[in-house]
C-alpha cells in the first residue's frame, strides 16, 4: 500500500455508475414495489452506502479513508436498472473506488432480491464517470461508447504513456 | 430475511463469471508484473475469496452460510481479463450471492491496482453461469447473448411465470 | 465463552422488543416521511437485520450460529414507536442476543435518523418476550409489569434458585 | 449520508446513559463476582468500547470518524445498573451516536452475560445526556422524567419548529 | 481455499500457547493491577476471544466455522506472561488456526496495554500444542525444544514425507 | 480508551518483525513455490496488510486512525522466514501496534497455509524494532538479545522508572 502520507488533505468526489441489466418483468415488479423480499432499492441504497465505507477492508490496497457523504440513486428502465452512486471525502486520498464499490454491491442486492424471479440477470457498464479534487485535475468520462472507442484510439500511442502515467506522484488517488 | 430453517442442508455450488475491459497495454501490463502496485491477480484473488466469507455482511438480505471452498481463475484476453468464482458449501441455502460478490470484489481490485494507469476500465458482463444442488435443480447459462435472447423471449410468456416462480420453496437458494 | 459442543442442534427462535418515546411530532414525521434523511423504518429495518447477523462480533461471549431469518417489524404510536424483531435459527445455542441485538439497533438507527429534530427521544423496554426451542422449554414474558412483579415476587425466594439456574445445562441458550 | 465534508473540524464529546433493570439478586451476584461467566462488568466495558469503534458500520447512515476516547462507567443500585459512556473525537461531526452505541451494547453484554440467571431483564432509558463542540452549541438533558415534560411542553409549538430545526446546517452533528 | 464440504462434521479441539517477554516490573505491575490502562488480562481474554470468532477474515485461506468454545487462560511468570487458548468446535475443519490466533491477539493487547512501561517486550513461542479430532488423529506437542529437535531429525528423513502430507486429504484440518 | 484528542496529528512511521521458525524443507518449499496452497507471501503480504487496517477493532484499547502505508517484506532463512512490516500515517497517535499486528497476522497466514506440511513450526521474535514522530522521540531496538540484556539491567533500576513513564502525556503513542 503506497503512501500517501505527503499529499495533502483536499475535498475529493467521485460518481460511478452501473447497469442491471434484466427482464421487462423484472424491472417492472421492482418499480411496482410487487418483489416480496422488500422495497428493493431501499434496501439496495442501505447497502451501497455501508459498502462505500467498507471500501479499504474489501480492497486490499485500498487506503483507509472517512467518508464525508454518499448519494446513491436509481433509474429504472425498460430492461435494466442503472445504479449511480456519488462519494465526497476530505482526504489525502480519492474515492473512486468507494463509489465503485457502492454501485457494485448496491447493484448485487438488487439482484439477491429479485433472483428468484429473474436469475438471468448481469450486471454492467460499472465505470467511474468523474472524479474532481486529486492533483491530476477533472476527469470525466464522455460516455460509455466513446471511453472505450478512445481507449481503442490511446492504445496505438499506448503503453509508454501509460508508463508514463505509472510515474505520477498521484497515481493513488 | 426469509426462513431457511425448514430447508434441507445439501452440496450447493455456484459459478460466476465477469470481465474487466481494458487497454491492451494495461492487460500487457498485468500479464508481464509490470503494474508497480504489486502481483495484480495474487492479491485480487485474496479479496475475491474473502468477499465471498463477506457476502452475507454485504448484501443485507443474504443468509450466513460456511462457505466450504472458493476458487478464482483469471484469463487475460487482448482487451480484457475475465474472472471466474466457485463457490461450494454443504448447508440449507445457496451460495450464488458469495460467488458473484467473489467476481464483483476480485474485478474491483484489479481496479484499483491498475486505474494509475488505466482510467477507463470498465467492469461487466457480471453474471451467474452455473448453480447446482438447490430443489429447484440445476441452473446452466448457455452464453452470455443466447441468456439474453432466451430472456426476451420468455419474457412475452413472462410475468405470470415469473410470479409462479415468486411462490416456490427454493426461492430462495 | 462456554462450551455448545455437545448441545444438541434443534429449531429455535427468538422475539424481543423495544420503544422509542420521542415527541408526538416527530412521529408523525416518520409515519408521514417527512423526515429528510430518508425512509426511517426502512433505513432501521435493514439495520437491524445486519445487527442481528454481526451479534457474535458485538457481545464477547455471545456464540457465532448461522441466523436462519430475521424479521423486524414497526408500530408507530403516537409518542413511540415499537420494534418488534424475531430471529429462528436451527443451531445449538439460542437466538435471543439476536433479537434483542436488532431490536437495540434498529432503535439506534431510528434515533440516528430523527435525531436532528428530536434530540429528546429516549431509548426503552428492550426486553426478551419469547424464546422456544432450547432444553428448557418455552419462555413468554406476560407484559412489562406482569414480568417486573413476578420478578420482585420472586426475588423473596431468589437467589439460591437464580445459583441453581447457573447449573442448567442449557443456560447458556 | 449528507456530506459533512464542508464543516469544520473540532473538539466534540457526547455522553449518554441507559440502565439494566433486573432482579436484586442479579445486581448482587454482579457486584460480588458471582456470576460464572465472568467478569460482567470488565466484559461488558470492552464491548461497549469496541462498539463505540464500530458505530458507522452498525448505523447506516452514521459517518465515519476516528474516536479519540472512550470511557464506559458503571454503577450497580439495588435493581438495575446504569452504564455512562462519553465519548469525545476531534472531527466534522458528533459522537452522539457512539456513545448511545456504546452504552447499549454494554448493556446488552451485560444482559447476554447474566441472562442464564435472569431472564426478565430490561434495558431501559438509553438516552444522551450530553454533548459539546457542534455549531448548535452545548446539549445537556436536565432529567430523564424533566426531558419528557419539556418535550411535551415544546409539542404544543412543534412541528413548525421541527422543521425549522430540519435546515440547521448542523443538523447532523 | 479448499473443499472441506466432503469431510464429515466431528468433535474438534486445539490448545495453542505463547508468552510475552517482559521486564520483570512490568509482569509485577500486570499482576498487582498497577497498569493504568485497565485490567490487562480481563481486557487480553476478551480480545482472543473475539479474535477466535475473526479468524477466517484475518487468515485469508481460512474456513468459517462455528466456534462452540473459547477458553484463554494467563501464567504471570518472573519476566513473562503465558497466554494459553483452547478452542472447540463441531465442524468440517480443525480449529488450531483459531487457537493460534486468539493467543496471537490476546499478546498483542497485552503488549499495547502496557506498552507505555516497556516499549521492548517480546512475543515469542506461539506455537500449537494440541489438535484432536480431525482424520489425522491426535497431535500432541511434547515441549518447545523437543519439537524442534524432532523436527531437525525429521528433516534429515524429510521432504519426500513433506510431499506424501502433501496428499493427505486431512491436511486441511 | 484515553484521550487523543489534545495531541497533535503528525507523521508517524513503525516498523516490527518477527520470524516463523520451521523445518528446513518447508522453507524451501516456501522459496520454491511447492506449497499446493497457492503463493504463501504473496497471500500472507495481503493478510498483513489488511490486518494493519483491522488492529483497531482487533486490540480493544487501540485508537482508530488512518493507515498512510504499510509495506510487508519477507526474508526466506535456512530454518525460518522472517517477515518485517512498516507502518505510516499522519495522525495523532503512533503506529507500532498496527505494524505488529499487521506481522503477527502475515506469520499466522504463512502458518496457515503450511501447516498441512509442518505443524511444529513457531512464531517468534514478534517485537517492535523502530518507532518515529511521537512526542517523545525515536526509538530503536538494538538487537533482540541486546534488548533483553539492556531490559534486564535496566530493571535493577526499575520499577521507579516504569512508573514515571506512566505518566508521559505520550504514552499512548
Amino acid at each position: 500500500m503506497v503512501d500517501v502520507t505527503p499529499k495533502e488533505a483536499t475535498h475529493r468526489r467521485a460518481v460511478a455508475r452501473c447497469r442491471i441489466h434484466m427482464q421487462p418483468e423484472t424491472a417492472s415488479m421492482i418499480a411496482s414495489g410487487a418483489i416480496t423480499k422488500g422495497d428493493v432499492l431501499a434496501v439496495a441504497r442501505v447497502a451501497g452506502i455501508q459498502a462505500a465505507k467498507k471500501t479499504p477492508d474489501l480492497l486490499p490496497l485500498c487506503h483507509p479513508l472517512l467518508v464525508g457523504s454518499v448519494y446513491i440513486n436509481f433509474t429504472i428502465e425498460d430492461s435494466y436498472v442503472e445504479v449511480e452512486a456519488q462519494v465526497e471525502t476530505f482526504d489525502r486520498t480519492g474515492v473512486e473506488m468507494e463509489a465503485l464499490t457502492a454501485c457494485g454491491v448496491a447493484a448485487l442486492t438488487v439482484y439477491d432480491m429479485c433472483k428468484s424471479v429473474d436469475r438471468d440477470m448481469t450486471i454492467g457498464e460499472l465505470a467511474l464517470w468523474e472524479k474532481t479534487g486529486g492533483s491530476r485535475g477533472t476527469y470525466r468520462r464522455k460516455s460509455l461508447e466513446a471511453s472505450i472507442d478512445e481507449a481503442l484510439e490511446q492504445s496505438s500511442a499506448g503503453l509508454a504513456a501509460a508508463s508514463v502515467d505509472g510515474l505520477d506522484p498521484d497515481d493513488l488517488d
